[in-house]
């Protein structure tokens, strides 16, 4: 039972950080709640009923089906139900009336290879990347429905009235999702995207400010209490890139709203995403050398050392910059400024090293990595700012 | 016309592609059609259609469902399914009974309570990652069977039966994907994933290959005629981690198959996956400064990129042992010979650093990065011996 209790309180504090840390997901529960009353409704206000019978049970399926966390996946999935039902359930009837030109016994045979056929091309449709990422969920269902409707018109004889039926209610059901989905506490897609990009140029950002202060601190005493948090933050940006496609595939389907019009550039954010994954790459490279740099601290490693700070530190801050700039949509002038530091700290150094000012190599070897990692960051955050001109 | 055309073309190249790359997708397709074929036989024949009647349909849509590419996935939701669905049944059922306790006028708003209170709440089980891994279909599925036994069992009056013949029907759904999943032509997830990630070794240690024999060409002679085809292969293993985890969830529904018992460590996988990224992350350095360092081969540079060679050399061959360990799950004694040598490689190179040999320090910019990258590559390749142990 101690073992018990400790699960029990273990999961609680689980469930009560989910839902501190993204509150919208508490209220995304009691929509999908609400979203089933209502749909339930066609069952017990008795008109209702009387109009839909028991195919009232498909809206309350696409309810569940349909109503995602946000509203691009609401309307995305509601669009391939319906279209594809729609497809679907127009080709069922035409196989079932081709079927029904065979005979008697050449009936069920033209229907199974109809079914066989069609599925198989389906399926096969699904392999593409392209239709994955956007009409999966519609090519399901257009197997389904066509299944259904010339499957079981076989025995009925009215594959047209099921297939009516279905269509009519798949329809009231995406619309009491959707209009749940965007009139109550919408989560746009789009905003969360630009925020997850804000955030990651941010965390990048953040990782340099943080290493500039460690590695100055690293020279100056033995004694090392760096906060380590910074260290961390950047990790989720190297393996951001499933999560950014799936939300700009979901962002697509949103309709123009607030600061977003309809064709947003979506694409540009995979584009600065992938950059700040390449930097990514390179700060974790780095982050490598602060922790095996703790030894060897030479004087003559002062100057370049001091250059390397001001690398970091400008860049830094040029991402935070570029996060905000994401953020707001609007440019700021201090991120040129950032960025043409950074860039002359690199100069700098460059014009050092040439000059040959040191001899003695075993120091070096610590201290070259990081110009090298450094003044790449900088390629990129030239390359970023490029980018987000066209943002 | 031309465009249309055009476009044919294009996509019919395409699908020949995808086919040819993977002929187990046009297998694959094929039993789809083949098991709706057969589970389309219980509408057909006159004797079973008698017993299953039109809940038929249900284990039509099951076959679709639950049919997937590989054999675990095709487990997972089947499994899924069908316990959802039994205990969305029960649940449904007491729902009922609790209903008609309360009266003709409280009986709807019992019922709708017990609907939103349970849909919300499975939802924000949903939101869990240890549950959305691998028990989301369940999860929907449940909701899904819950509302359908206890909204429609309001009109029906007969919520048990509903319940008992859509488990049914989707048992016998479940078997027969699982039957045609299991006997033609099976697709193991385990074995894609081992395959994988032998296969992203396999790629890294050739562009390791690549690197060396790249790498002395440029001191040799000016004129650059390199295989470039060695610098993408790694690109994939950078972004790996989400498929590696789709295929670890997969690949534990599978029950024990040839090599594999039942409770294979299939973590042990994801361990080697992580690793071999955190590799690829350098390699992606590496392959940057091969690009820039084209320019400025100098004398000096010499002994210092003869090491650097075999490092190289020696743990890519290294990395290819390791795949093959990992094919064959048999180690071989020729892999410890190369780490070796690579690790020597290493300790050459250190101890010529540290004398000093070396005082123009333009060209140690373009040299030591590649340095202090190969021998971080050593060390991952000495941790992912460490695992390889375990496997």
């Amino acid at each position: 039972p101690e073992k018990t209790k400790n699960k029990v309180v273990n999961v609680a504090g689980k469930a009560n950080k989910l839902g501190r840390d993204e509150p919208r997901r508490i209220i995304h529960c009691l929509k999908v709640g609400l979203a089933l009353t209502l749909v339930s409704l066609l069952y017990y206000v008795h008109p209702l009923y009387k109009f839909f019978h028991e195919s009232g049970v498909w809206a309350v399926l696409t309810v569940l089906l349909v109503l995602e966390f946000t509203v691009g996946g609401t309307l995305g999935r509601g669009l391939n139900r319906t279209f594809a039902t729609l497809l679907g359930g127009a080709l069922g009837v035409g196989a079932q009336h081709l079927a029904a030109l065979s005979g008697e016994i050449g009936q069920p045979i033209v229907l199974g290879l109809c079914v066989m056929v069609l599925t198989a091309a389906v399926t096969f449709l699904r392999f593409f990347p392209e239709m994955k990422a956007r009409y999966d969920y519609g090519l399901i269902i257009l197997m389904l429905t066509f299944s259904m409707v010339s499957v079981s018109g076989y025995r009925d004889e009215d594959a047209l009235t099921i297939a009516y039926e279905r269509l009519l209610t798949i329809i009231v059901g995406c619309v009491i999702a959707l209009l749940v989905s965007i009139l109550i506490c919408p989560v746009w897609v789009g905003e969360d995207l630009q925020r997850l990009i804000a955030a990651n140029l941010e965390k990048l950002g953040s990782f340099l400010e943080g290493f500039s202060g460690a590695y100055c601190r690293i020279s100056g005493d033995a004694q090392i209490t760096i906060d380590q948090s910074f260290l961390q933050g950047y990790k989720s940006v190297l393996t951001s890139k499933h999560s950014e496609e799936t939300m700009v595939n979901l962002a697509r389907w949103e309709p123009g709203h607030g600061r977003f019009l309809f064709r947003h550039p979506w694409k540009q954010y995979l584009k600065v995403g992938t950059l700040a994954r390449q930097c990514s790459y390179k700060i974790e490279i780095l982050s490598g050398h602060l922790a095996s740099e703790i030894e060897a601290a030479q004087e003559i490693r002062g100057e370049i050392q001091e250059s390397c700070r001001e690398m970091t530190r400008e860049s830094g801050k040029a991402l935070k910059e570029l996060a905000a700039t994401i953020r707001t949509m609007t440019r700021s002038t201090s991120m040129d400024f950032h960025i043409e530091n950074s860039k002359g700290a690199a100069k700098n150094l460059m014009s050092l090293l040439e000059t040959g000012l040191l001899e003695d190599s075993t120091t070096l070897l610590e201290i070259i990595p990081a110009v090298a990692v450094a003044s790449t960051v900088m390629d990129i955050v030239t390359c970023t700012e490029r980018i987000s001109d066209a943002v």
